[in-house]
């Protein structure tokens, strides 16, 4: 494609749908505020009301602009479903995917605002962003979808294909009821192809198009040693300290060249080719341009490869929370009876979580002292999934992208994992399009997260464009 | 000393004291319990009230008995001071010293109860306990020495010695204002010896003079890699993780011998005299008998060392706590901006808690990646010590201590560490006699800390013969 090509023909006479975005823009703003004001941490069991809370909005939201609407109860958070059929029969099927929960706020006194009372602040740099918890990952991606529905009903009366919705509640929690409603919702899910609108943009100014996801492998261990608390002072240096322990377990996940060694772990993994090894080098992503917005100035990755590589090709593992004895203010001399920690592995190519799972859990265990125990709670594991790049559709939806933001949109690979992809695969034989306006700086599971005001309204005016071409 | 003695002159003509104490054990316990009610947590400063209260409650008590009280504002928690002149103007004088502050209660969920809502339980065993934060360490214990002076004030009209207390509200947080003070009123302080109720006996029958004391070195770190909070899945691979650097630096704290690996180290250990080796290899202390109770069977000590040794004479290493990165319910896929770990050191014979700081401070330095930062943070330093054995003080006490429980005294050391004898040394030249009726499973420091009814009832009696020896 060309930068200099003529706008797509789908997006011809279309500019009044796009005109109304544009002056609806307040109104979508107040919606997605009220949205982000309901605190559905999905992880957390404190939060189940608000949860369901969230759900509800959703169902109101979708049944006012004329959506066949369904709340389906799980074991954990219920599912938003939605369907509205085109006029046209002859019309694609499109199931749309989000997630309505959020990941939990702490440390809160990070934020320098309450992160359930969204505002729109301006940057120094002029930018506008919305802050909130939850803006960038997903309500804020999720409503640029249907916010482009509305202003399609409004302005042309119907949609260009018939719409699916589907919207969860334990996306940030491992998605543990998804699979099951997938397979009970089969034939009401059956689609042309999926949308997702839960990634990000190649930079601030080039939409992109994601064709690949890393799997996620989430365990926690906890270690055990003495059967109480025990005073430091009178117990120091002979009882086992389970921190000691856990640190040594970490401290043996990686060598000293970055690479795991968890045994078998590198099985899957396949070198990309030279020519994506190429199109990566022209990239030029580097410490300085990725590493430097975050206060970094060295990857701590595996030595011999590009910083693309081991965010994107090669699998990781990092451990995402540790705890363990007195954490309170001053001193105590403590040594604890338990110590935890929470360890994640990102995968890629071929790598299965369950094998790992098992190597790992042997891995942990042959370090654990004879006279302590540790106990593995799984927090679920999805495989890597590539999503083809030979569709029709993914070639429409790029036209589609690149006629909003007059770039070429960049074809890529993500880090993350968005486990819904590969269950529509698997149980319904769907294949993805992973369409989203997310920005590296959102803050996304980190305090003060955002979403920038462009990402929002060219993210709405892009899905209208696509739902146009792909109807 | 030979167990089949008779009873010591020092106790000729004192059973009518002896029989006060026992007929007031329920108002004593009743007192202690006043006692333990207040939450006096001297290390976290939302408590400086209750510190406060329990001060106060304890100039009450003193003056009701007739001794002259101070409370002493410093720039932490006050310190009780008081003392009451012996009919006899040539008595000797004594100094004692305990304190009135407690440990933090966390985990709370582990406690059977509130743990200041002091109960008297009856263990499966038939032995009786009083159940609450600072039973044993250190309200119960120093009551033993308050109620025996009321009880002699009772029977005798007046004591047997000039008596000065002083009671700390600091000691659990370092004692870091205790110096101060003791420099300040150095004349008012003045004794012909101290005696120090915060130790423990060698088991349930057995009394104990304690004459060394390991000292503490106590330090906080802190480590910090990106200015914020990352997404694991968009920078996982790359970005530095400070649980990482900081679990291998706990790792690199131990050789696979468990000796600690800061240089310099082991600079002033001396090696116990064949004799004492000897005297403890008689005292049988094993895996067995002092790890089973707690539920471990192997020592995770110094190889090639007595059980006894490790825990006494050996200096040690022992992370306090760590916390990084979520630690809540359920998983999130973040790599946190910072973790930190308490981290403490015993230290005997002429280890100096400064240069080890120093040395402690550049391993850790040495350890951190240049892109990312360690902050230390001091939670105090005390020298080891050791109490004269050659104090007719203390072969007295020893004899007194025979008396009431008939079985001969061990005279030990201990692995915990008590500031204010090495103050005292320092400040005043006095040396300090250490009694105290503490067991190993008191479970200081810890969910449901208990003070044996038995402790508190022969301590009290142990006390008043105790000061009739030495008055």
């Amino acid at each position: 494609m060309d930068d200099n090509s003529p706008p797509a023909a789908t997006t011809t006479g279309f500019q009044p749908v796009l005109d109304l975005i544009d002056q609806s823009m307040d109104a979508s703003l107040q919606r997605l505020f009220a949205f982000l004001r309901i605190p559905s941490i999905s992880t957390d069991p404190a939060y189940a009301t608000q949860c369901h809370a969230a759900a509800n909005w959703l169902i109101s939201d979708l049944m006012s602009m004329g959506f066949n609407t369904e709340l389906v109860e799980t074991k954990g958070h219920p599912i938003v479903t939605a369907h509205l059929e085109s006029a046209n029969p002859d019309a694609r099927t499109l199931l749309f995917y989000g997630h309505y929960d959020v990941q939990p706020v702490d440390p809160l006194d990070l934020w320098t605002a309450d992160p359930f009372d969204p505002r729109l602040n301006t940057l120094e740099n002029g930018k506008k962003v919305i802050c909130a918890r939850g803006a960038a990952d997903d309500k804020g991606q999720l409503m640029t979808f249907v916010e482009a529905c509305r202003a399609m009903l409004q302005v042309q009366g119907g949609l260009p294909a018939h719409i699916r919705i589907c919207i969860e509640g334990e996306e940030e929690s491992g998605s543990g009821n998804l699979p099951l409603f997938i397979k009970e919702h089969a034939a009401a899910l059956q689609a042309d192809i999926a949308l997702v609108c839960d990634t990000g943009m190649w930079d601030g100014d080039t939409p992109a198009v994601t064709t690949s996801l890393r799997g996620l492998l989430y365990e926690e261990i906890i270690i055990r040693c003495a059967d109480r608390d025990l005073h430091s002072g009178l117990y120091g240096g002979a009882a086992r300290n389970p921190i000691h322990v856990l640190s040594a377990i970490i401290a043996s996940l990686h060598d000293a060249d970055g690479r795991i060694m968890v045994p078998d772990f590198y099985a899957g993994v396949s070198e990309p080719s030279a020519s994506v090894l190429d199109g990566w080098r022209k990239l030029d992503l580097n410490e300085t341009n990725f590493l430097g917005p975050i206060g970094l100035r060295r990857s701590a990755g595996e030595t011999g490869r590009m910083l693309i590589e081991q965010v994107q090709s090669r699998p990781t593992c990092d451990v995402n929370g540790i705890v363990g004895g007195y954490t309170g203010v001053g001193a105590k001399t403590v040594i604890p009876a338990q110590a935890s920690a929470k360890i994640s592995f990102r995968l890629v190519g071929e790598q299965d979580p369950d094998p790992i799972r098992e190597n790992f859990r042997a891995f942990v265990q042959s370090q654990v002292p004879d006279d302590c125990s540790v106990e593995f709670v799984s927090h679920g594991g999805s495989k890597p999934f590539h999503v083809p790049t030979d569709r029709p559709e993914l070639e429409r939806a790029v036209a589609a992208l690149k006629d909003e933001w007059r770039v070429t949109p960049a074809v890529i690979g993500s880090g993350g994992s968005i486990p819904v992809v590969g269950e529509f695969k698997r149980a319904l034989g769907l294949d993805s399009l992973l369409i989203g306006f997310g920005l590296d700086d959102d803050r996304i599971h980190s305090p003060n997260e955002k979403y920038d005001l462009k990402s929002f309204h060219k993210g709405i005016r892009s899905w209208a464009r696509v739902l146009a071409a792909l109807g």
